[in-house]
């Protein structure tokens, strides 16, 4: 039997999870600098929580846990009779795996409530799961860090957000782009052209028109049900260009008959001064095509991608404002982001933004002689840690050449030989695996040199 | 509807979050200074991985998931008919949560073995699952903290890791008893008495001698079917006592006669004296009757108890020779231990360790009187994150009382107040939560004071 994992599951290596924690710790601090507190939800939640939430095609994907025991006591034998698989798992599987870090949020905020401080700024950094069909860069297990802050419809909460995106990103030394839309001006524009229920295929449109030019995205809409008044009436706002402001003063104007349109056209504004007005190393952009989430978000949509590298959207977020709605509690705005872990690790891959110094290993091997010697290098490397030094003896004693191949190819920088000589002397030799040098140093020297 | 969460399973508030921290990055950080190094297995891992490693029992507390699509489209009609739950399972579901790290961590040495390093030193602090009765202290997703060092036998390891954890509970402020056994030696006791398939029998009436007396003792081991000789050749060792050096030197003399029982004297002998060597701040003691893992465990075995609190074992461990073999990896001997973390939050709640400066909160909240107010409030706080200064805004421009009432209820230990006064002279006010005194200060002496 060869042993293996789900498919569209992962183990992380040590060299993996030294790279993960980077990105992790650098979102967390981020994180907890802005105001943001960890909570954390069970990895099952029970399936009343969850169905329903993510659509007809979410609930397919959703893993859902066998009951435990006799699961199929209680189960209609008819339903059994006929294999009626669909309609037999809500009588045999009562929880299921988290799908998202959104609904347990919004589920955790109702049960909690009376415990809770509003507006309540948390962030959860959690794996969920997901029954997709495993390809390149989808996985069934994958990690999301989300920021959230609820109770409040202040803008500021915009400001703040786009600015720890820049922040986590300058941290990372990832270049981005952060593009922003609001669902109100989509709202707006739908007013506008009296089609609401084609606001997808609008998007879709305007996201296109640099590429296929307006007469191929006219015709597209054409067939997708859009009338002629309609099409006309899209046009001015599918030929805006210019620079943020100049697109912005453009999309006021057109839709200075929206009520909901120019509220839009207003957030956006604020939003975007407010974040310039403070300095941001990122990109800002307008893009009105912009759409994710569209039956979710109320307010701000944010999207972020990398400036060089070719890959899907590594964070993005917006604001909400009946969240908690479904599970009783009306009326509670939110915003919130979430970064993708690991299109952020491929994207450091790609680049090989990993520190120089990032510790993927111990930092000294203590060579293993014998008893008396090894006796001698356990009482050094206990100052060692005790210096905050990670420090590790060969447990056995092999070959010279065997431990030496063991620290080379577990990446340890440094070797630490304790042998007859060194013993009498009181000395250790240091041996630095990179440039081959090596020095007489004692326990002290060699913790000032390494610490 | 009420939202809730499955039985036995736990949210963590942002108060507990930070307590939980502390207890993991403690242990994360020894681990790291021994030199072991993090790896993550997924949480569903095959079914044929998990079934028949954790006894019959475990089996049954599988988490299992049920196959995504027409799960029943390939069922047994018969099976369905009858309702067999039993048979049913393996065809209606192919995967399971990971019901600890172990068997986790021996499917991924076998896997990945031609990437590793041997000897190769592992950590991992995962969630695992178990469909056990919840009860106090007992949970159906629970973290697990383990190292392990696995391809050497050398008992240099054993010593470490009783190093590390007597490291662990220093730095948490716990006293601990670290007890230890070999399985060596109750292979011995078994070769004396000649009833080896008694052993579990042995250690409960070993354990039992200090509160009933060796008569009741003996009783209880004719009940359970000791033959008359036996039990009179069990009698010396019930019967052992003096310090951890005297029971073990009486230990050789009555175990002279089994080569297996004095190979486990010895390796006791190393491992207490070799530790004892090193300097450790917790107690060891020596328990013949330490049975835990007893058809796993081949060699040391380690449990950990807390000193000032009635609680469990909060960590343990062992040695063992055969791992990975039943995955197709034989004769590779390993020794690992596992902190129990929930146990050891309990202890740290019952005696209220927890440091004082644990950060729960946002350093300071910046009130929030206006527009003109707050935008200078955001640009400060730009420069207090700077600082590593965690810091927020009050998004609403709400009534004082009600923002002070948060950063109270909050448990936010400073508040920053930028009025009018404050805008005209280019200061803050800074106010101390617990003093409740407060202080004009410039942006930079602020930063100063906090960082």
């Amino acid at each position: 039997m060869k042993p293996s994992i789900p498919k569209g599951t992962r183990d992380f290596s040590t060299l993996e999870m030294s790279r993960r924690n980077y990105i992790f710790d650098t979102i967390r601090t981020v994180f907890g600098l802005f105001g943001y507190r960890q909570i954390e939800t069970p990895a099952m939640e029970n399936l009343s929580t969850l169905m329903g939430k993510y659509g007809e095609e979410g609930d397919k994907l959703l893993f859902k846990i066998l009951n435990s025991g006799d699961f199929l006591a209680g189960a209609d034998p008819k339903l059994l009779q006929e294999a009626d698989s669909l309609h037999l798992t809500s009588q045999i599987a009562e929880k299921g795996l988290r799908y998202d870090l959104t609904v347990p949020f919004a589920r955790f905020v109702v049960q909690h409530r009376n415990e809770l401080q509003f507006p309540f700024k948390r962030f959860q950094i959690q794996p969920v799961w997901r029954a997709d069909r495993p390809q390149k860069g989808r996985y069934r297990e994958f990690y999301q860090c989300d920021a959230d802050v609820i109770g409040s419809d202040s803008l500021i909460n915009e400001v703040e957000l786009l600015q720890l995106i820049d922040e986590v990103f300058a941290r990372l030394g990832i270049s981005i782009t952060i593009k922003l839309n609001n669902r109100k001006v989509l709202a707006g524009i739908a007013e506008l052209i009296g089609s609401p229920d084609k606001l997808i295929d609008i998007t879709v449109a305007i996201d296109k028109i640099d590429k296929i030019g307006i007469d191929k995205v006219n015709e597209e809409l054409a067939e997708r049900g859009l009338s002629p008044e309609a099409i006309e009436a899209l046009s001015p706002i599918l030929t805006i260009s210019g620079s943020v402001e100049e697109r912005l003063a453009r999309l006021s104007e057109l839709l200075g008959q929206s009520e909901i349109g120019r509220l839009g056209v207003d957030e956006l504004q604020y939003v975007l001064s407010h974040t310039a007005e403070l300095g941001l190393r990122a990109t800002l952009d307008l893009d009105v095509s912009l759409a994710r989430g569209l039956n979710y978000y109320t307010g701000t949509i944010i999207e972020v991608k990398a400036n060089d590298v070719a890959i899907g959207s590594i964070t993005g977020g917006g604001r909400y404002d009946n969240l908690t709605g479904v599970f009783g509690l009306p009326g509670v705005s939110g915003v919130g982001i979430s970064f993708g872990a690991d299109r952020i690790y491929d994207v450091l891959n790609a680049l090989n933004l990993y520190p120089a110094e990032l510790a993927t290993a111990t930092k000294v091997l203590f060579v293993n002689f014998g008893a008396q010697e090894a006796a001698r290098s356990m009482a050094i490397i206990k100052q060692f840690r005790a210096a905050g030094i990670s420090a590790e003896i060969y447990p056995d004693e092999a070959k010279m050449k065997k431990q030496m191949t063991y620290a080379n190819a577990a990446g340890i920088p440094f070797v630490a030989i304790i042998g007859e000589t060194e013993l009498e002397a009181g000395t250790i030799t240091l041996k630095d695996m990179v440039s081959g040098t090596q020095e007489q140093l004692t326990a002290l020297q060699a913790i000032d040199k390494l610490a």
